[in-house]
C-alpha cells in the first residue's frame, strides 16, 4: 500500500529515533536528511570563513537566500521579489498588517474568520482598540468552513482587509480560500492569506488564490528548520502599503536631505522603503536555516505538492474513519474539505485526560501528537465549548499501518488514563 | 606574547580555515567549535524526535531556552524574567521602542545619540512623523563621545525617551552609557542602551549601566550562531510599558470576556500581555540557534568578560598605532575610550577604494575585514563627511603577529588598488 516515492523518502528519515511515529507535522515536522545536511554545512562554512563570508560564498555559489527565495517562489507561483524570508509567519503576518493598519481609519472595518489564528486576533483587537476599527467575524457555514455567501453579504467600501487562516491550526477543515480571493478581489479589498498550516500540505498558488499577503512557517509542513518562515506580498500591495510593523536598514534606507549638522532631526533626513516584499525583511537572520528552508522547498517540490497534497488527505481521511470507531471518541474536524489534520477529544470527567494521553502516547509507544487549546483558536473552540483537543498531524511519510498501530495504542491509552 | 588563555580559545577555532585572519567580529564573529557542536545536537536531536519534543527534551536537560536565558541574566546581572530571546537585536529593539511609542504624545521628546544605528533612526524617524514628536541628537563633545554635559542640558519633562548606541557600528567609540543611564534614573526616563557592538566584547552590568532596555546579538562579538539575539527588559520598565510593536500568542492571551458567539469582536475578548520579557519575545524562534547562544555566552563567561575586555581593548590600541604609522590612511575611531573596532580611510580618488581593498585583503591573504557606509551610521559619517571607511572587528582570540600581518599586507594591498 505504500507507494515507492514514500518509501524513499521514509529513507530520509533515518536520522530519526527506530520506532517513532510523528503525527505531529502540525506542531513541527521532521526534517529530511537533506535539509538537516545543508544546515550543518553552512554552519561549518561559517565556522570555516566567518558568518558574514560564509553567506556572500554561498550566494556566489547559487545556495543563498536568493536561492530559498526562489525555490519559493517557484512554489507558489510568482515573483522571487515577492518574497520575504522571515523568522516565522506570523513575524512576516503582523509585519504586513502594521503596513495596512496605518493607513486605517476609524470606522473601518477588517474581515476574519471563525478558525482565524490566535495571534493574528490579538493583532485586529488591538488594532480595533487604538485607531477604532470595527472587527468582524466571517460566519462558517453548516459545515464549518467560512461561509463565502456571508462574506459577500458583509461586503462594503468600509472593509479595508479579508483575512483567512486556510487550514485552523487545531482542526482539519481546508477554509475556501479562492472563492475569498475571488470575492477580495472583486471588491478590491487586500486579501491576508495565513497559510502557516496549509503550506506543505496543500498545493498553493497565489495567482489562483488571488491573494495579496500569504504567509508560511519553515518548520511545519514544509519540514524545513525552525525559526525560519515566509511572507508573500505581491508587488502591487507591497507598492502601496505603508510603513510595516518593524522597519529596519534592510527594508528602508535613511537619506539625508540636508547637508547641516542637525539637532533637532524632524526634518533633514527621508526614509525611503526598499522595492518589493524586501520592506518585510530585517537585516539579520538564520541563515544556515533560511539555507535549510530552500532545501526543504525544494524537497518538496521534487516529490510535488499535488501528489503530496493527495496523499496527506488520504491519510487524514483513513485516521478520521478509524477514529469514529473508537468508544468515548469524538472527531472534531470541521469543513467540506479536509486535510492532515485530525482533531479529536475524549469524553472523560477529567479536565486534563487530553494532555494526559499525548504524554502517555508519546512516552509508551513512541507516538508524537498534542494538545491544541481554546486559546490558539478561541473563536473557533469556545464557540464550541471545546477548551482542549488532540491534535494529529499527518504527513505523506506516515503510512496506513502507523495509523492502525496509533489506534490500537490510542485505545489501550484511553483506557489507562480515562 | 599570548596568554595560555588565548591559546586555548585559538584551540577551539579548528573548523576555521587554516591561515584565515579574523578581523569581522563586529560583523560576525568566528563561532567556537562548542558553539557549533551545542546547534548541531539540538539539530540532531530534532531529526530523531521532533521539533517540539526535541525542544522539550532540551529544557528537560537544562540545555534549552531557559539554560539560555538564565546564562545572558547571569552575565548581565539581572533576573532571567528579564530576558527575551528574539531573532536580532534590532527586532528587540524594534519592538521595546513599540511599546513606548504607544504612550507617546504630540511634542514629546525622544533623545538619541550622534553615533545612533540607522535603524533605530529609522524607527524615530517614522515614529516622530506618525506622532508629531521631536527627535533630538545629543551633541558629541571634542572626542566624539556623547556629551553627556550637554545631555542634562536637554533635559525637562518633554523628554520621553533616552537612546543611545553604546558602541557605534563603524567606528571604535565607547559611549559613556553608565553616566547616560544615571542621568536617566536621576530625572526617570526610560533609557534603551543598544549593546549590539558591545557586548561579548565589553563588560556590562545592567544595575551598573542603569539601562532600562538592552539590546544585543549572538553573532557579533559574543561568538553565538546568526539569527539569535536578545533584550534585556527591566521588570519596571516592561510592566510600566504599553504594547510592544509586534505581539503574538506567545507574549499575551486572549480571553473571552462573554459567552455569545460574536459576530464584532470590539468587545467579548481581552488580551493580556504575560509577565516579564516574554511580551517581548515571539512564539516561534531558531531553537538550536539560541542554544548555541546559550554556550556561546557561558564560553565568554568562562574566560571572563574584564579579560575579553581587557584584550580587545589592548589589540584595538595596538591596530591603531601601526595604521597611523601607514601612508595614506587615517585612523577614524572617535572617542576617550575606544575598543576592538578600528576605522580607517584611505586618502585615494577612486570612490571603491575601500571595497576593493577589503576584496584584496579577503581573496589574497585570507584576511577578513569590512566595509562600513554612512548608511549604517548615517549621523556620524554623513557629518563627518565620510562615505565610507574599512573597519576591522579585532577580538580576544586575534594576535598581534596577525596585526603585524596584516598591517604588512595592507600596505601592500594599498599600493595595489590605490
Amino acid at each position: 500500500m505504500k507507494p515507492q516515492w514514500v518509501a524513499r523518502s521514509r529513507a530520509d528519515l533515518k536520522l530519526s529515533e527506530p520506532g517513532l511515529i510523528h503525527f505531529n507535522s502540525c506542531g513541527a515536522s521532521l526534517m529530511p536528511e537533506q535539509v538537516f545536511r545543508a544546515q550543518v554545512d553552512h554552519l561549518k562554512l561559517e565556522c570555516a570563513y566567518g558568518g558574514y563570508e560564509a553567506h556572500a560564498l554561498a550566494e556566489q555559489n547559487g545556495q543563498g537566500l536568493e536561492y530559498t527565495r526562489s525555490a519559493i517562489a517557484r512554489m507558489l507561483n510568482c515573483k522571487s521579489r515577492e518574497i520575504a524570508l522571515v523568522e516565522n509567519a506570523t513575524a512576516g503576518w503582523a509585519n504586513a498588517f502594521g503596513g495596512v493598519l496605518s493607513t486605517l481609519q476609524e470606522g473601518d472595518r477588517i474581515l476574519c474568520c471563525e478558525l482565524e489564528y490566535a495571534s493574528n486576533l490579538i493583532s485586529f483587537l488591538q488594532a480595533a482598540k487604538q485607531k477604532k476599527l470595527r472587527v468582524e467575524v466571517i460566519p462558517s457555514d453548516a459545515a464549518g468552513q467560512t461561509d463565502v455567501d456571508r462574506l459577500r453579504q458583509m461586503m462594503d467600501s468600509s472593509v479595508k482587509l479579508i483575512s483567512l487562516t486556510h487550514v485552523a491550526t487545531g482542526n482539519g477543515c481546508v477554509n475556501p480560500a479562492r472563492q475569498v480571493g475571488e470575492l477580495a478581489r472583486e471588491f478590491k479589498v487586500p486579501f491576508f492569506l495565513d497559510a502557516c498550516q496549509s503550506c506543505g500540505q496543500i498545493d498553493l498558488d497565489v495567482q489562483d488564490l488571488q491573494c495579496d499577503v500569504l504567509t508560511a512557517t519553515g518548520r511545519k509542513f514544509l519540514r524545513g528548520p525552525r525559526g525560519t518562515g515566509f511572507l508573500y506580498a505581491r508587488d502591487e500591495f507591497a507598492k502601496k502599503m505603508a510603513f510595516p510593523a518593524v522597519v529596519d536598514m534592510r527594508a528602508a534606507t535613511v537619506f539625508p536631505t540636508s547637508t547641516n549638522k542637525l539637532i533637532t532631526l524632524n526634518s533633514g533626513f527621508e526614509v525611503v522603503l526598499m522595492e518589493g516584499a524586501r520592506r518585510f525583511e530585517n537585516w539579520e537572520n538564520n541563515v544556515a536555516g533560511l539555507v535549510g528552508l530552500g532545501k526543504a522547498v525544494e524537497y518538496a517540490m521534487e516529490i510535488g505538492l499535488p501528489r503530496i497534497e493527495q496523499r496527506v488527505e488520504m491519510l487524514g481521511c483513513c485516521l478520521r474513519e478509524a477514529l469514529q470507531e473508537l468508544d468515548h471518541v469524538v472527531v472534531r474536524d470541521l469543513g467540506a474539505k479536509k486535510c492532515g489534520i485530525v482533531s479529536f477529544s475524549v469524553d472523560s470527567s477529567k479536565k486534563t485526560v487530553h494532555e494526559e494521553l499525548v504524554q502517555r502516547l508519546r512516552e509508551r509507544y513512541k507516538i508524537n501528537t498534542s494538545v491544541s487549546f481554546a486559546m490558539g483558536a478561541i473563536l473557533d473552540m469556545h464557540s464550541r465549548n471545546l477548551p482542549s483537543a488532540v491534535r494529529c498531524g499527518m504527513h505523506y511519510f506516515n503510512t496506513e499501518e502507523e495509523v492502525q498501530v496509533f489506534v490500537a495504542n490510542l485505545e489501550e491509552s484511553i483506557r489507562a488514563v480515562r
